[in-house]
């Protein structure tokens, strides 16, 4: 393996409020994952962000997201399939106008927190989902949680998909993430992450939890840069790629 | 004149409140402006009207308004442009992903309430609008009232226009709608208002409330559906047109 | 018995939209169910449904929901027992505001929709509203559904409570509704139904949907006003308890 | 003069997202104008605040703002007096209903952003905005600018208010605040802005823009905290009124 990409959750900020440092995440991923307006993201702050975005060459994707923006997308939510459908296309249409006012196209989707881990393993949210990026576009990508059960929904219904890693996410022995209540669930020291990271890219296999050595077939990373120590672990891990002769670049391809 | 265009504000439905009704007006209009979410609509809404519409043929545009729920914007706001023109990219983008799920295509922007009354006479909430329409798609097309200095603004900025005539409304006698806090300004005798859109549609005229006659050229009506007589006014309207030999047909063209 | 509560869910209007009879209903009913402003309600439809109610002597209750005006707070969330204590301590103190301002007093609060459902059974989200309450106003009565967990609870935790039948649902044999997705869940007979709901009034009982007895021990009686027919079966309701003796008055007494 | 108010915009965060430092400003403030949901806050976030208060017996006054919550309250709109009223009623009750949780009292109220400049001069929308005041408790006082007219409107309707002045902000010969597009128009140095809210504590006046020397009758300062340069700002003021005798305490009194 001689490539990979790194994700990043980006234009999360809303009106006044900020969140993440977008132009320091873009001069290290290669794949920004942007806020529709559902759990994040004004219109003026999205165009911004996809701007900048265009500007550094970084692949574009619909952060598609529960309608929940008090609770950031982060509260499961008991959507019909019909509804779940339509905000997928809403969302992903909305940011496929920015991009094209920004001159750019929306490549792929990620469904963000809650949502995203409910498709991981609910067939029916996870098939409405699919139906709408299926419905308004069907060449864009899933990404989904590497392992996970929504890869096969998808491909069956003729959805291409990619398979995303956590950089600072413990995994337990049977491949899932350790939950965040969880102790060690998340990982902070730079070089234990980097290491991983490196592992993971060349040998497609993760310590886990446990000590035992996992399997994850990812081809993108997940950094974060909602904090300057995220920032910090987020530019560290792409210059071990670099050093290493890894070249981080989007999965969409030329 | 041997055609006409017909329009009306449709999907202004949200979750569980019903607006006006949609299937009826779809037998009557030749194009539906689409609520798309920030005055009125929900995706699951919006997507339904746009199904209804494209199996009618009814030509889609996009209703984009101010971001007021609450008061179905319908009151002036002071956003700056930067905004206005996001907002706008933000909720074409929204029904062009919503047509293409439904296999149609958006072909104008009517802006709504406050903000269509506010650009019709204030240059720099125009210019953002029209901004915000020829970045996402300067093949769109921007209805405006009849007469007004937006239309001019947007031709010197490229963008096509057409100007709407609206059935039920007085108008003064410099061609300026009489406002709606003025005795007399809505119209409710359903043979009035046919006699007048005749008129308007044969010879390009109409009369003033001061009985005096007003040039008026437009190439679309409006007409409302959000009551049983307003949708009876509407039908009535349409079949003058048929019986007197003119076709209602989108502006769009073939 | 002499006397029984009749509830239904007023102020569910938004803005341009309406919802429901509100004018009919409180001339029906002993206690209104108001909207809060999160599944439905803005502040000016909340405080005209409050002065009708207050210049009819009608009770006030707060009908507190889920944050999702979209989804009408009937789909589920996994809100936090914080967020759901804060969020039914804000709901609470907008409609106690608005009451003074039309000179009375918040007597009850009923959980609207998925909440409702949920805390039936679920202990932990039922603490989170029963804590928001005693904060906000250890004297306002929870109403909830006949035979449901949460009473207990609510006792337990010093907070009074009265439990209120549903006029036209089906019971299971174990006291339960049947669930609407089942046949024969929602009952329109208008005979039936009073004549069922005399029978809860004098002897504290109705026939289950397999035809046996169950026991209901119910204060109050909930009513639907969102159709003309809704309207015509409450006022029907409200007829047959005059008509047999039995005051229809507030269960929170003199 | 032996006294005086510092007061400051608190709760402002939102769900995920941050906006000042509230627990610094409360060691510094002895009056706090709490977000209440329309501009800014979230019911959790402003429970957390309001309990903060609470405990630094810090004063509280309920920030009311126009429904913008993407604009953060800062556009202008053209909203009606009976929706301006009841949105008042509104946000006040919320407010005070958080309060009742966390054992204190709303004591004022101070319009936010657009709504509070737009009250200063627009004797309608003031108007609206006592109308609300007084309909949920006469006894709250109206925190405004010093100077302005609103204070007049409100005397006439038998309501109290409080005048405030800015720290940062300079003034026209006229005692008018310098619009923010003015160079000049903001203060930056920390010891000429102590030095100034010293003579108006001391004087009541201030020297203006152009160097004359014009009286402000203000029994509060407004500071800010949305930076670490605002909360050092502020922290210097108090720091300065205590070196020189004066007292930092609410107007509200014993």
């Amino acid at each position: 393996m001689t490539a990979i990409d790194l994700n990043s959750d980006l234009g999360e900020s809303y009106g006044a409020w900020s969140m993440g440092d977008d132009a320091a995440m873009l001069a290290i991923v290669s794949s920004a994952n942007i806020a529709c307006g559902f759990h994040a993201g004004d219109p003026l702050g999205i165009l911004k962000t996809v701007r900048a975005a265009a500007e550094k060459g970084v692949s574009i994707g619909a952060h598609v997201s529960y309608p929940d923006r008090v609770g950031f997308g982060r509260r499961d939510m008991d959507v019909t399939s019909a509804e779940l459908t339509a905000d997928v296309i809403y969302q992903i249409g909305a940011l496929k106008g920015v991009a094209a006012a920004a001159g750019v196209t929306v490549g792929y989707v990620k469904p963000h927190g809650a949502l995203y881990n409910r498709i991981a393993r609910d067939p029916k949210q996870g098939q409405a989902v699919i139906d709408g990026i299926k419905a308004i576009d069907p060449d864009l990508v899933l990404m989904g949680l590497a392992g996970a059960p929504v890869h096969e929904v998808a491909r069956k219904s003729g959805l291409k998909t990619v398979a995303e890693a956590f950089a600072d996410r413990a995994y337990a022995p049977d491949g899932q993430l350790v939950s965040r209540r969880e102790p060690g669930a998340v990982l902070h020291d730079t070089d234990v992450i980097a290491r991983r990271m490196l592992q993971l890219a060349h040998e497609g296999s993760l310590e886990a939890i446990d000590g035992s050595t996992i399997n994850i077939d990812a081809q993108s990373i997940c950094v974060h840069g909602d904090s300057p120590g995220a920032v910090a672990i987020a530019r560290v891990i792409r210059q071990a790629f670099e050093s290493d002769g890894i070249t981080v670049r989007s999965f969409l391809g030329a």
